[in-house]
């Protein structure tokens, strides 16, 4: 009698357990990918380069989507996902970085698993040819988050991610923009307050940021997020933005959401903007759309930033908001959904 | 008549503006500080080393309370007040701090206005005598939030804070821990998986983690909080622990509370453990105990970590939270109370 009443018991557990796993795996997938947020106008733009940035676009969401319809995992399609634009030199990422005011590329990167909350971030490495790659072996090969320049290369090589000599990150325009960086600020710094070396935002700014992200749901319900940046042009002290910023820049919990920023990151970091519009999905029952917009429309310009985000929770719907003249900007779902946009 | 109503008018408003700033001229100040958490147990201590630790915990809480009870701004109280905590080579900050792998001395520092929402942080300086010193020259004199390594330093020295030679931050102590952490180490590297060469967590993780906090609320109804430290004893790759990081070891906002943390940094940017207990009082309408207990006492455990925080709200209200044995910590307010503590 005890013996049947332990097999129906073990029948119930199985069913509600298969039940259960049916039920996260949801079958559909959706990949949204950001490449730089700031003043990008029609109007500036040739059909030509227009294009050329769609298709970088494109190749990137084929990367990670390839792996999504195979069912494979969030993790590994924002990675793949972000190799592709940084090695595409459109994007102020891996091979289009810009450059310091030193004249060297330093980039960073970070990725985060919502599945395990376990993330990865690298600041400041100047030869490895994939940046998003050191991330993620931060992440799976080390008890730690976070790290930074020297230390950093040599753990990424010493972990199978390919290094490069640093000129491979030269790119003409890049370096042209740093010129002209340089110009600017030093008629920037004849004005600058003598008394405390307060250094002053430059007015216009935009040519200084950029950023790739992307975000994913796979077909499991896992969450994944990744961002990769060369940083600002002309960036000098070290300089260290939200995008290899667990929080700011970065974050991922399949209980809310997938984020990646975009933007001014100071303001990113100081609104610890990623986390927070989790966390108005968890504690206040925002939506996602709620929350971004709130975050993106109102608190950002408040203090004085700008910028985008994208994001996608845990039931597909995904957001790609920007408060500024235009965001490169892309995604696919697994019915069919697809589009790729550059201006507001 | 119109001229009688604008009187009266502009009265009403003169009134209610008075009213308005002697609300927030509340006329109470608090100083909460820590100076890490761990295995601390009473059967390892002295009478006179424990003398000693809280001699130097007195010293810092003096240098507070006296910016604080002259009417001074809390971003003021609590870098003065880590400046005393770093000076002394008790704690794992500033002179006290740990050793790298390299034998060097990293240090990590953040500092973050309630009022402005402003904030700096420094990682990797290893010549600057008072790291929070450098903190605050990047979020006063800067465009930026975060600094790290040669370019911190420069930025730092350029600023006006004192630099020393690396070899200032040399403790007896402090090199021995050292030795012993190498041995432990590289026991450990004989077991470490040789495919991934996955790091392993020290099974005693204790002696590797320290840091040094403060927060404080001043009598304009400000907030602010401020963090430091060496990091890792024996830590490599230029690893970044929570610190210096704004809103994991690190946050402070006037509308909810001000938070420094210290533990196992890793766990404390995966949760951005300040600002979510910042978050979890504005939205899910917590009290700063509340959502300090759910993170430290479970959520922080749940994933593995372990170690402490310190916290206080916008009506003086504050906590001092931890589920290690022990946390150097203590406390004054204006009406008289105080205390330090440093056992569960």
């Amino acid at each position: 009698m005890k013996k049947y009443f332990l097999f129906i018991l073990f029948n119930f557990f199985a069913i509600a357990l298969i039940a259960q796993s049916n039920n996260s795996k949801q079958g559909k997938y959706v990949l949204v990918i950001h490449g730089g947020a700031g003043t990008i106008l029609k109007s500036n733009m040739t059909p030509e380069k227009e294009k050329l940035y769609k298709q970088g676009l494109q190749n990137a969401l084929n990367a990670g989507s390839d792996i999504l319809k195979k069912g494979g995992t969030a993790i590994d399609a924002v990675e793949a996902t972000i190799k592709v634009l940084e090695d595409d030199s459109l994007f102020n990422a891996g091979k289009g970085a810009v450059f310091t005011n030193e004249g060297k590329n330093e980039l960073d990167a970070s990725i985060m698993d919502g599945k395990t909350l376990k993330a990865g971030a690298v600041a400041g490495v100047t030869n490895i040819k994939n940046p998003i790659t050191a991330a993620r072996a931060v992440m799976d090969k080390s008890e730690h988050v976070m790290m930074a320049y020297k230390g950093a290369e040599q753990f990424a090589a010493m972990n199978g991610c390919e290094t490069v000599d640093p000129s491979y990150f030269f790119t003409t325009q890049r370096w042209l923009d740093l010129q002209e960086a340089k110009k600017e600020d030093s008629l920037k710094a004849l004005h600058k307050d003598s008394t405390t070396g307060l250094l002053k935002q430059p007015d216009n700014h935009d040519y200084k940021y950029g950023t790739v992200g992307a975000v994913a749901l796979d077909m499991n319900g896992n969450l994944a997020a990744a961002t990769s940046t060369g940083g600002m042009t002309d960036k000098r002290y070290g300089r260290i933005g939200d995008s290899p910023i667990i929080g700011a820049g970065t974050y991922a919990d399949n209980n809310t959401c997938a984020i990646s920023c975009t933007g001014w990151g100071e303001f990113y970091i100081r609104l610890v903007m990623a986390k927070t519009i989790s966390d108005r999905m968890q504690f206040a029952h925002e939506s996602l759309k709620q929350a971004a917009d709130d975050m993106i429309m109102k608190k950002l310009p408040a203090l004085g930033g700008d910028g985008g985000m994208i994001g996608v929770n845990k039931d597909g719907n995904f957001v790609m908001t920007f408060d500024t003249d235009g965001m490169y900007r892309g995604y696919v779902k697994s019915d069919g959904e697809k589009g790729i946009e550059i201006y507001k």
